[in-house]
């Protein structure tokens, strides 16, 4: 036997950064350790100043991802007491789309002081939602110029979280730090130049948030030059052209980054990951016909496919955007752990919670052994989830939620096990529209916080669909998916794996329970979902636009008040 | 100056009995009394017994009601200090339909120890449910035998409340109880024979519960033995076809009756009331125009009309029923003041409770403080108010609650508004369809508990529908009403009046504070009620019959669950 190798895989997230050191051979986690970004989502002033954000706003300070390497990379490996020189490989994976301007060498703006007191020289963080109206003219002029198609791919809608409304936001309203940029790239591609030297692109974050495809690369100068003159070059000014596959080597740690972290000058570093799409293969999913679902405040669905399609209402299509050489589809629900939370803070009598903690339980806890009891269909509600407007496959925002079938005997679990139907409702919409277009979909695997918390839902969920649902073995499968490619970055030659396909199936394991379909339930939810989807179409597609009405009313009234105030 | 004339009113209601003592001259209330009943509302086991009594059963125990003559009466006399001989009359006004069997001497057969052991001998009080089916059968086999403009009256269905189903209920589950009854009497007509000895039947709820009509009377035998062949000849068996209109003397006060009260022999007794109705002159109407709501668990809407007229969905239209020789319009709100109890019963947070006990407010309060710093239309929320069914004017009691336009950030007191709101839209959907069908209506008249409780609530009411809304001064509205009543039974000869609309005018007044419609809430208001209408028709006219295919599903799960139990 050979001698035991390791990956390391570094996930970004929101508020921190996760290592996890991994044994290569079996996905093992040996340590992990956490660093909390010290400017943490800066959303109120801009640090060191007095200058405060607009409401929208989310930006974040890229010496916060270095600090990531610098202390949690050296934490997991005296925890392990694993010598540097067996670490043959390095991953990360990022939230996306979050973005920055920098100069030719890598160097941030915002690390200049000409530049410190800008905000748009600051990270874009996934969600900053200040470059709506830049999203909402993208839709428009590129559609009015011909290149509908490729918005298509995209659900029809290109979001303002996504690269080039970012990107554009710079421009239109700070021309002067657009300018100053030589490179606008994805923090993702960001971290990994800072490892090793060298500036990549993934295909991951190009294709699903940068308008990049395999086939066509990026949309033509025409299309930018539709949006806005000055963005006719944009692409071949502020991007690059040369995309790399996930699993690909993007370099070697260079002796500064080596230093920071302790690990050995030269080893191999992967391509950038997107956080979601990185939990794939560490979900044991490297092929068509499984999904994986990411359960957490909202749902990340993915999918693999054999061809690309476009399959209306999905967030997007792209070929090696989870795994090289396939078509990666992704949709999602943008209201899932978040709905639970409303409710829990807004709609939960005292006495419940008074109950919970004479239990000795949770509040979720008390509700979900309550909502267990009931039966389906017998609550007599119906809810459609869209307190935070529908991703997938209506793409709108403007949509609200709705709850129907109230009496004078409803209570709270019963609400509370509607609103989980509801997100298992929008769950089966969504795999149907993809098996309706070719996308086979023969089973689910949950990863993320939800299915290690709460057993009801999952059920409810393999009712809903009909499928078998397996659960992500990995809790850190974020860390483990980046590990994974280091892995793979390293290549077989130096201990790792030479596709992610083989590391997927060596580091990567479900857990042994499962929730099969319970076959009484499913007659009563495929009734349930019946009505779902009459009312999903009544508000969802025209007939009734009751929800936009009135949330133009809403912001009517408002502005009208903030005039009067 | 002539000597001081004074007359009592008493209001039974669903757990006691109140008499009022009142100046004839202008209705102030000198002492009120309120006796409970001691088996108030039987819905366990039969007094006495360990017979337990079906689900939807309530019954009351006639013997309650004469202890509320002998006990409160005699407290306001006491406390009054008034001297029984200036009091000239007395009215009664009671819960409706409340029914009993007795012999022909008036003997309740549940007195009778033959009979005191079958619950159909007791007195079936309005909440009594459990003659539904014989409702459902009545309003089939009525209208295939050709008699649907009956109906049609009554909003198209005869309600399981009523006279007709309850009767018909003993005479299927106890037919030996049935024909051992000389009589079948409303418990109103009845406690007004024990004062008088003499058997009278009044026009309101000979009208409302028992399809009576001053142009037609009841319905023909054919109707009734089409029904069921045992009933045909049900009016002259036992009913009577005499009918008292209000505002009548039914008889004098007995000995028997005078040494309970404590009044003196030969006092003036009016005909029956029943409680909403009798609210109507003592909340100042007598005339067209005004509509009085009373605003409780739930609303009752009345209304004189210059004409007979039918209505679609509203409860009934009875000449006499209201004010002698005008058509009196009624109809309902199931669920008002019992929606803002669920509401906060179940869906209100304990940061909510602590934040009230902390500023030493009851939870309503603080709610309504909330929300009545937001702007009409400024939640995006819009409900229908059918957590309780749609009384009028859809008269269906399988529809139920919705709730739209929710989204992560909808707080509790916007959901609490938007209840409200609902409410007030149901209230303008009646006004209209009154207004519509030849009702004119340029004003309300709130009474009951609300108007007195929630400011907030009157002045959405009034904003909504775009009516002046007074309230009236009397708390005790039903016992004031039923004390001018007595003075009418006096006349004016003995110091009373001699009608009840001149009653009205001397003895009923509203209070000095109004809620006027505020233009801008209006406008508004309007929009929002544009989109009630949609969702009231599309949900409840049949284009959508989502809530009664729940409701069935519902009953199906929980039969299921019962067998398997």
């Amino acid at each position: 036997m050979s001698e035991q190798k390791y990956a390391i895989g570094v996930d970004f997230g929101t508020e921190s950064g996760r290592a996890a050191l991994v044994d290569v051979a079996d996905g093992r986690v040996l340590a992990t350790s956490v660093h909390a970004y010290s400017n943490g989502v800066i959303d109120e002033t801009l640090p060191g100043t007095d200058i405060r954000l607009e409401p929208d706003w989310a930006l974040q300070d890229p010496a916060d991802y270095v600090a990531v390497f610098q202390n949690a990379i050296p934490a997991v490996l005296a925890e392990s007491g694993v010598d540097p020189a067996t670490v043959i490989g390095i991953g990360i994976d990022f939230t996306a789309c979050t973005m920055l301007p920098t100069l030719s060498d890598g160097t941030p703006l915002c690390f200049l002081p000409q530049w410190r007191q800008n905000p748009h020289a600051w990270v874009k963080l996934w969600k900053h939602h200040a470059a709506q109206p830049e999203a909402n003219l993208l839709n428009e002029r590129a559609r009015a110029a011909g290149f509908g198609d490729i918005l298509d791919r995209y659900g029809g809608k290109i979001s303002s979280e996504w690269f080039i409304p970012k990107s554009w936001q710079i421009l239109i309203e700070a021309p002067e730090v657009y300018a100053a940029a030589d490179r606008l790239i994805e923090a993702a591609d960001w971290v990994v130049w800072q490892l090793t030297g060298i500036e990549t692109r993934n295909s991951c974050t190009a294709g699903y948030k940068a308008m990049w495809s395999k086939q066509d690369g990026f949309p033509p100068n025409e299309f930018f030059a539709a949006l806005d003159p000055r963005l006719e070059h944009f692409v071949d000014e502020k991007m690059s052209r040369e995309i790399m596959p996930l699993g690909a080597k993007a370099g070697e740690l260079t002796e500064k980054a080596a230093a920071w972290t302790g690990l050995k000058t030269g080893t191999a570093v992967a391509v950038a990951n997107v956080d979601a799409h990185v939990a794939v293969p560490a979900a044991t999913v490297s092929e068509p016909g499984r999904m994986v679902i990411i359960m957490g405040t909202s749902n990340c669905h993915m999918v693999l496919g054999e061809e690309a399609t476009t399959v209306p209402g999905m967030c997007g299509v792209v070929e090696d955007g989870i795994i090289a050489d396939l078509p990666g589809f992704e949709a999602g629900q943008s209201c899932v752990g978040d709905h639970f939370a409303w409710f829990v803070e807004n709609c939960v009598p005292a006495s419940y919670e008074q109950e919970a903690e004479a239990e000795g339980l949770g509040i979720h806890e008390l509700l979900e052994a309550r909502a267990a009891a009931l039966k389906p269909g017998e609550s007599g509600l119906l809810a459609l989830d869209w307190w935070n407007g529908n991703r997938s496959v209506l793409v709108d925002v403007d949509l609200t939620g709705l709850l129907l079938g109230a009496t004078l005997a409803t209570r709270p679990e019963e609400i509370y096990r509607a609103l989980i139907e509801a997100t298992a409702f929008g769950t089966r919409m969504i795999v149907e529209t993809f098996q309706a277009n070719g996308v086979p979909i023969h089973e689910i695997i949950g990863t993320g916080g939800l299915p290690n918390r709460n057993r009801l839902l999952m059920q409810i969920y393999a009712d809903v669909t009909g499928l078998p649902i397996f659960v992500a073995e990995a809790e850190q499968i974020g860390a483990l998916g980046s590990a994974m490619h280091g892995a793979v970055a390293a290549g077989a030659a130096a201990g790792g794996y030479d596709s992610i396909v083989e590391a997927s199936q060596k580091m990567a394991r479900l857990r042994d329970d499962r929730y099969l379909p319970i076959p009484e339930h499913q007659a009563v939810y495929d009734q349930l979902y019946a009505e779902y989807a009459i009312l999903h179409d009544y508000f969802g597609r025209g007939e009734n636009d009751v929800m936009k009405r009135l949330k133009s009313l809403k912001a009517g009234v408002k502005a009208g008040s903030q005039g009067a105030g």
